[in-house]
């Protein structure tokens, strides 16, 4: 904190995140024209015209690539705006182009490919038309107050202590169009996520006035009710099962507060291991351009949906010209409307904006470096969020490779290794009770680990018997649902170049004759090489398994020994089918029907998700099928792969009080496949060698290029944490 | 160095591996029996009755039991001694128990379930049988003195600088009693698996008087011939193509030599990021017991097949009674006969045996303890191998959970986290080329995870343009050539007991009317359990999706929450079959058929492979599959779970100089399933909680329970390295 960042490079300074100066820019711009007819974003009525999102809108990479690779203009930086326009008799959101900046004089409308307008009912919900859900709901259940009172001890109204609070989930209907939204009440203790009362309230919020919303029915443990006043009518008539909730007893299960002990007795109120750098930082950052053992590429975290790379490099080379998340997916199964409607579509509600500060020591080493992010995102202006991502350097316990070579007589011809380090890219993404912990991993032998840790609450409901079906119960009166995690990246892998292919190899089993022993057979694993000419041949649907190689080439670049030059994708994931093909909400995750599909770069596909997938997944937005569906030819073409990865997730009571990483991440690796000529970690100086000088004697000959100690390290000042973010 | 090491507790000591005095005792009370006859190891002949390997014969668990949970009498401490008989006119291997220790009295022979006695040609090659190879193979080749000497520059008789060496590879043959092995001629410089000259030589050596051995066939550059006359025969003609190898350049590509620089200028000769215990050790070792948050197991190392836990427990409740590594497999493709006739079980090569001092500060962190081992294995005595298991805590980069608990008014109720550590057991085997990193992590959150990463050279052949069917070219005359690695475990899990039952759960979906919406239906996912309640329905077939969810549950206790208690297994692999099911070879892998399979304990089911798969796969000494055959029920009773784990390997450029460790780990987490009441990880004192004190304010209130600051660390002693292993 209170150092000033690097200006980055200029190659980087093209894909930098809008600062706090261009957001203003953009938006006082936009304010400025008459023509749009903008008001304040956060204040009422909810029928106005409203600056809802700025962000970067990164250059065509063809302009970009003609900057960086043949010494072209630097593409003009320009925003994307997204306006919804609620003053209107018919209203819609549009995107925007502004440009140029930093001093902007011009928009124009953004088009998704193959739309119009995009739906008023698809854009996400704001600050306001929560502020007015919320009141809505205080005055719909108003008829509940005793009820809620007798049975939680907790109320939605002049309540201080103990109140109530509320859930929401999406999608909020069955059809396009809609706006109706289960609320789930909750008690507002710490960790509320894990606190459901038993009550579901759904409302229809279609309209932009706020007077014409209604309560359309509501759930209470286990049945449905026409009305509040139904229910209360009931409770009053004593026709309801008793059902109090004790009230919540201290340490309360749903807070970190320690609690009992390990029996092994062994220390845990000191400090464990720790990551410290003693010769400190061996990577360079300047701005948002990043460089580590080979490596170099340029970041941005969009407000959209998160963590960016671009122009990601090594040793000069480009092996990707983006990687970047694209989408969280969290479906849902369960008894109450809040299990069997969830269908969560992260990134509309502001995946990429809910980057909130990571702590030191603690979500990264105390060593780390930490950059701040500006989003302007459902606000009036730019708002700093500190210390949204950090980089560091982690030892992975591992050697990178090693090598004892015995000599089977005592001693060994030679011991060599080189130590294991990896640098860490990481956001965290808080989409209220989940945490999603975005890495990207650059290791110094070529391969880049992009991975996703989920932890934080589980999205839980009130438990009754016939939610055993969809999960386990994890607390007296909370069921924790089944559901499965399915997150989507976008990697446009440009091996050695654009002009990529892209081939599957296997393992295949041939049974020859045996060439030493005339009459005997040999059965044997060859390669079995796939080229896949069309983008309908390199789409793997989930619930088939993945050719374990997935290599993309460039077929006129040879290494040193003939090899195409290739990188391979490798996932980690257990991810699986969450709907029928084609089912209503399935449509809005087309891009998680495969586990890997290979499209054709086009500047009109540069996303397969958007905001308003989760407010209408039944047209949505983006229609990721379309990217695959005309089958393109992907033979040395501009390829980009799109990868899911996921798992299923059935809560368990070691779930409580939060999701723990261990066993809980997912993801992918690039691998260099003959795409170099050697390892090229060869370059390190982090080698090792070890020759005996005498066989069987304790004198050795030690070779390194570092020096023999590496001094004493970690920072000794105390923990600090702050966790504001404000608007600058 | 120098530490003695304290005393195991008692009920770790039954599970200690044999100390040095104890070995010796075996073998000097063995050696006194005139019965056996045996001779000293490692001389000569052949023909002789020699003690192969002694090592512990764990109790049995009946008995273990009885002591450790119901105050019985210790077990008494008993060695398994392997003698191999062949100054026999029927030359056998048999196994003996012998008790008790410290001063044996007496032996009784061991049998393998449904066997007789080890054929003799089933036994590892011993050291002695090798030098005789070598010197056989020197004989053989040494018409080839100038064909060598001409087109490799090296040579084999009085070499001194320019030496020959050789590897050879397994099975030995094509059916049961062969040992006929083929041998491939390297270039003995650094990394010589990379140095093929293109010589291979099948010598048949069954015979135990070695006069009888002799050479079959030989191969060389691409062709076979019958003699090494005919081959130098036809060289002397001129008959051969001219392959002449170019003398080794330095650098050598074999080598961990640095050479080349990253492009990025981030600097490689300092040191990069390390890890470090600021305020000490927060595990216990005594002896063979370690104890770290909640944990606390027994190990041993196996000279016969490596890394063994007992007794592993979580708060004092035992969650597997064993935990063993079993075997390695690596099945290779080729075009010479040592790609072709390959097919690895590492369990044959000592791979319980090799393991070579671990580096401080490179194969394990400087802050790691480390512990010395002894293997009696083909040897006259005790063998120490100094530093040969490491224990340390490792920051693993990420919180163990977090959650940022944001108000959406730009501040937050609260942030917490618990700190991200894992205690590491790390023990490696060097078997010749590959060296495989066992490690078993805990984590204070009830998860181990058992990994494995395999790096060191591959196993490469001399290329011939016909061998890319089989691999890549990775440098001018080396092909690295495909195979699969398969590892396979043993976890025996007790889950709250002894009486166990297993079940898979997956995802189902469901097509129900919408509760709310009359007319609507609503698909979703739902529980689909499936207990399995024999072995065949619990044994799953590789190349077939295993069910994500695998419990094992204890029928008769629930948790709080009233569901079964359970630890579920959760695989990381990528394994593949390698051969057609009952092929061969296959038959000595039957595990390899399974990614899991659950089977009823039986003591005389101990292990899944022996040391004799190697060289008599084609009727296993250890059949795994007549553990499944005999479909016994595994409804409540004593489970032991067999998990195969593996990956596909097609080497290329950047496997030279060595494999690398990103992405080249498989394993498996035992997670709790219901099995505590909530996370057991609350206990610890690592985590933190902030809470604002004003809202959007700077200032808050830090809730933690380990000091303010923790100090500096890292060692600044030089870093050491010995390397060797001696006869105590
Ligand atoms: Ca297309
Ligand atoms: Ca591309
Ligand atoms: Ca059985
Ligand atoms: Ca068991
Ligand atoms: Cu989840
Ligand atoms: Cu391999």
């Amino acid at each position: 904190a209170g150092t000033v960042p690097e200006p980055p490079p200029p190659e980087a300074a093209i894909f930098a995140d809008l600062s706090a100066e261009e957001l203003r820019a953009v938006r006082a711009f936009l304010l400025g024209r008459p023509e749009l007819a903008l008001a304040p974003g956060r204040g009422e009525p909810l029928a106005k015209n409203s600056l809802f999102l700025v962000e970067l809108l990164p250059p065509k990479k063809r302009l970009a690539l003609r900057y960086l690779d043949q010494g072209g203009p630097a593409p003009r930086r320009q925003a994307r705006a997204v306006v919804f326009f609620g003053a209107q008799a018919e209203p819609n959101v549009t995107e925007f182009a502004v440009g140029p900046l930093p001093r902007p004089s011009a928009y124009r409308p953004l088009r998704h490919k193959g739309r119009r307008a995009v739906p008023f009912a698809a854009r996400p919900v704001t600050a306001l038309e929560y502020e007015l859900l919320q009141r809505k709901l205080a005055e719909a259940t108003a008829p509940l107050y005793r009820l809620l009172r007798d049975t939680t001890g907790f109320w939605h109204h002049n309540c201080s202590e103990r109140c109530l609070t509320f859930a929401d989930v999406a999608p909020r209907g069955q059809a396009p169009g809609e706006r109706r939204t289960w609320f789930m009440l909750q008690r507002f203790v710490e960790g509320h996520f894990l606190h459901p009362v038993g009550l579901e309230v759904l409302i229809e919020h279609s309209a932009v006035d706020p007077r014409r919303w209604a309560v359309q029915r509501l759930w209470y443990h286990g049945h449905y009710y026409a009305s509040a006043e139904e229910l209360a009518r009931r409770y009053e008539r004593g026709e309801l099962p008793a059902a109090r909730l004790p009230p919540p007893a201290a340490p309360l299960f749903s807070s970190y507060v320690p609690r009992g002990r390990f029996t092994t007795g062994t220390a845990t109120d000191v400090h464990g291991a720790k990551v410290c750098e003693p010769q400190g930082r061996r990577y360079r950052l300047r701005g948002n351009r990043l460089e580590y053992g080979g490596w170099s590429l340029a970041f941005r975290v969009r407000s959209s949906a998160g963590l960016q790379l671009f122009d990601v490099r090594f040793n000069g080379e480009r092996v990707a010209y983006e990687l970047s998340v694209q989408e969280a997916a969290a479906f849902y199964g369960g008894h109450s409307p809040a299990g069997m409607q969830t269908k969560f579509l992260d990134a509309g509600w502001g995946m990429g904006s809910v980057t909130y500060e990571l702590a030191r020591g603690i979500d990264c080493p105390e060593a780390a470096t930490f950059v701040d992010v500006h989003h302007l995102y459902d606000a009036d202006g730019p708002v700093r969020f500190a210390r949204a991502l950090c980089v560091f350097e982690l030892p992975t316990g591992v050697p990178l490779r090693r090598h004892f070579d015995s000599d089977f007589r005592g001693a060994y011809q030679f011991y060599a290794a080189l130590e294991g380090q990896a640098l860490v890219l990481r956001t965290t993404s808080t989409v209220y009770n989940y945490d999603y912990i975005w890495d990207v991993l650059l290791y110094p032998n070529g391969v880049l680990e992009a991975k996703v840790h989920a932890t934080g609450y589980i999205h839980a409901t009130f438990y009754t018997p016939q939610g055993r079906r969809y999960g386990s119960r994890v607390h007296a009166h909370v069921l924790g649902n089944l559901h499965t995690h399915l997150v989507h990246y976008k990697v446009d892998l440009d091996v050695a170049g654009t002009g990529n292919s892209f081939e599957t190899l296997e393992l295949q089993l041939e049974n020859i004759s045996n060439p030493w022993r005339p009459g005997e057979r040999v059965v044997q694993p060859r390669l079995q090489r796939q080229p896949r000419r069309s983008e309908r041949q390199a789409a793997f649907p989930l619930g088939q398994a993945l050719p374990r190689y997935l290599l993309f080439s460039n077929p006129r670049q040879r290494n040193r020994w003939g090899h195409r030059r290739s990188y391979r994708i490798q996932p980690s994931s257990h991810a699986g089918r969450v709907l029928p093909r084609g089912w209503k909400e399935e449509r809005g995750i087309a891009w998680g029907r495969y586990h890997l599909a290979v499209t054709r770069h086009h500047e009109n596909e540069a996303t397969s998700s958007s905001i308003y997938a989760q407010n209408d997944p039944w047209e949505p937005v983006v229609d990721f099928e379309s990217f695959v569906r005309d089958n393109e030819s992907i033979e040395d073409q501009d390829l980009v792969a799109w990868v899911t990865v996921g798992f299923l997730h059935i809560p368990h009571a070691e779930d409580v009080p939060n999701t723990a990483t261990p066993g809980n991440a997912v993801g992918f690796f690039l691998r260099p496949f003959n795409f170099f000529d050697e390892d090229p970690s060869v370059a390190s100086r982090g080698a090792v060698i070890v020759r005996p000088l005498a066989a069987a004697a304790a004198r050795v000959h030690i070779q390194r290029w570092t020096p023999a100690s590496a001094g004493p390290c970690v920072s000794p000042g105390p923990f600090t944490y702050n966790g504001t973010y404000w608007q600058e």
